[in-house]
């Protein structure tokens, strides 16, 4: 096990209603507010009223900023950064999935450090000294940027899509109402969930040696997510299938499962590629390229392979043949993505192969510190995973 | 699942050498420190010196306070309290385990409110409005007090060991070197491992439904410490076996395991009036307790059992039979007990049976919540169990 600091200091507030504890939980940090959200859908929904309802209760006032789009962009985050400047706004409240919060985690970043442009943050150029407070109302279990250190912003201007992690990127508090995710349409809830799953598996596959307990967590996780997605598909409005898979996602990505380990994150950074040029649900892309990625590199260490089948997947070991075991448990994560109507090829997310070339050289640039960790991934080794993933 | 709140806010640093760090994590929080730990053993080791080293080279002036005795008085408390106030100290640093910990949150919690009194916490009459920081070495994995709000003391005026939680008894940093536990002697180290998993399986035995994420993640818990136990127990100096258990101790009580649903802990109180009485290993009075406790009421959900029996101790399942199931899952946590040199009988712990009546009183005494949530233990409820750990 290696060395590690760890701490989840974002308070979760989980359950039924309680989005309506939100003035309570603002007040403790500022009685100016922006109010950050993507689309219509949380006006619609009456959330929004509900929140000003509850920042009124307490005497807090508060602006809008709606209009975050998937992959959300540097130039909103800009706007927000003026925007709170001018207004004197002390807490950004992101209404939403991870878009949001990580568009208000950009915009909480600007304001915080005036003299630094916030885009350096995103391609190792500059570190933010400080952070302004951002409060989550989450809509949309997927990111785990709800208690995570991870903000992904996409650049306009090249379509570069960058993450950064940082400490301050903590949201003070998160409010998790499994409620407000009956909602959500079956392709989004099924993106979500690919997402979630790739956070852990992005983290299970490590070349650190002897790290059992965080491999039990992170199999614990993943067949939770597994046996709540089918309910959760089947009826939307399951309040406990939801819940869990709600709460998995917090626990996917807020780093208890990288303790004393590195992960890998090559899958994530391929898809962000993806993403970025032809702005597909970043869930999907994942369902794609991550069985394909396993297929490339399974070789590394068939062990790992054969133990994330047979303990994730139930597969029947085969002693006499470890390749087979590992190729199968690979061979039932794609079954299960396509079960929960996930694409599972980049045909049929509508990405060409005349394009690979430019999707892995782009996977390369402004990208200091290489393509994955647990394999090294070549310019070749990304065009041969986009082959695999063809059709 | 219920509704739940959660935050982990201590910061852990986990790993070799991470001790000589302190100064710099204390540094954060006061300039006047003190030390607080148990017998001389923290200074014959050198640790003791390594602190003071590395607090002097941050310029922190430090005072001490040793002779934290297993099940913490709440004497050397009021002392600890005193000294602070006298000599004006900021930060509290544990050296220890969970009875130094819990010792060093008591001072500080009586130190912040000063019109309290401090035993008042601990039989349900006041609550803590603040409390001083404490910051922890860990060198015994066990209470999992290290990041945790709970906080155990004794008080000698009647031998009532009684327990709070409060989200103020946080600490705020702890520093946690695997390597501070090679010199654990075998049956500490077993009493730690009993007490670790004692706190995984209260909070795993709940009426709440539809948890099914934190069953998996106490599972893993329990997995991880039944996996590494023998490997240190046949070696001290395995570094990473007892990472594992390290770790797993402070995942097992941080509640984490505990969102969503509501734990027993009736074990822990009948415990708690053995080693309040008899002063015995708080581990080992469990590894006593727990098994007999299970026998006694496991009939309240036998499918709880069986998943019990299967998932944690790869029993197979014996479909026509789901008593026998959970029955020889209960046998085997008594058999890894004794294996790894834990009593589980009061024979063996020299509790003779002409003070199970008293013990049973002195359960439900100054006891204001009643005794078990999982099942409600009645007085006559406890003598049993109390005799089925007879011999």
């Amino acid at each position: 096990m290696n060395n590690f600091e760890f701490a989840s200091p974002t308070k979760i507030v989980f359950g039924k209603g309680t989005e309506k504890e939100v003035g309570k939980r603002a007040a403790e940090y500022s009685k100016s507010v922006l109010i950050h959200y993507g689309s219509d859908r949380v006006k619609k929904s009456g959330l929004f009223d509900t929140v000003v309802a509850s920042l009124k209760a307490e005497g807090i006032e508060y602006s809008e900023l709606g209009g975050v789009m998937p992959n959300p962009r540097l130039g909103l985050v800009r706007e927000g950064i003026e925007l709170c400047k001018r207004k004197d706004i002390g807490l950004i409240l992101a209404l939403g999935g991870g878009s949001v919060i990580d568009s208000a985690k950009g915009i909480a970043a600007g304001v915080a450090n005036p003299d630094q442009d916030v885009w350096d943050y995103f391609i190792g150029k500059a570190d933010p000294k400080a952070c302004m407070p951002v409060g989550v109302i989450l809509t949309i279990p997927a990111a785990g940027s709800e208690a995570s250190q991870s903000c992904v912003l996409t650049n306009e201007n090249g379509w570069y899509k960058r993450g950064r992690n940082n400490e301050l990127f903590r949201p003070k508090f998160a409010i998790m109402n499994p409620e407000l995710t009956f909602s959500l349409p079956p392709y989004q809830t099924a993106s979500g969930i690919a997402d979630i799953m790739s956070h852990v598996m992005e983290r299970y596959f490590t070349n650190v040696q002897k790290v059992g307990f965080t491999d039990r967590l992170c199999e614990a996780t993943l067949k939770t997510v597994i046996e709540n997605a089918p309910l959760v598909i089947e009826n939307p409005e399951d309040y406990d299938a939801r819940a869990e898979i709600m709460w998995a996602s917090t626990v996917a990505h807020n780093d208890l499962l990288s303790t004393g380990r590195i992960g890998d994150f090559g899958s994530h950074q391929i898809e962000h590629e993806l993403s970025g040029i032809y702005d597909v649900a970043h869930g999907a892309g994942l369902a794609v390229i991550q069985p394909a990625w396993m297929k490339h590199i399974y070789k590394h260490d068939v062990t790992r392979f054969v133990q994330f089948a047979v303990r994730v997947w139930n597969v029947d070991e085969r002693f006499d043949n470890p390749e087979r075991t590992a190729l199968e448990g690979i061979e039932r994560l794609k079954a299960f993505f396509s079960s929960i109507g996930m694409p599972v090829t980049l045909k049929e997310l509508g990405v060409s192969a005349d394009r690979f070339d430019e999707i892995a050289a782009k996977t390369f640039q402004e990208r200091g510190s290489g393509v994955g960790n647990y394999v090294k991934l070549s310019e070749k080794d990304v065009k041969a995973i986009l082959e695999i993933a063809r059709e």
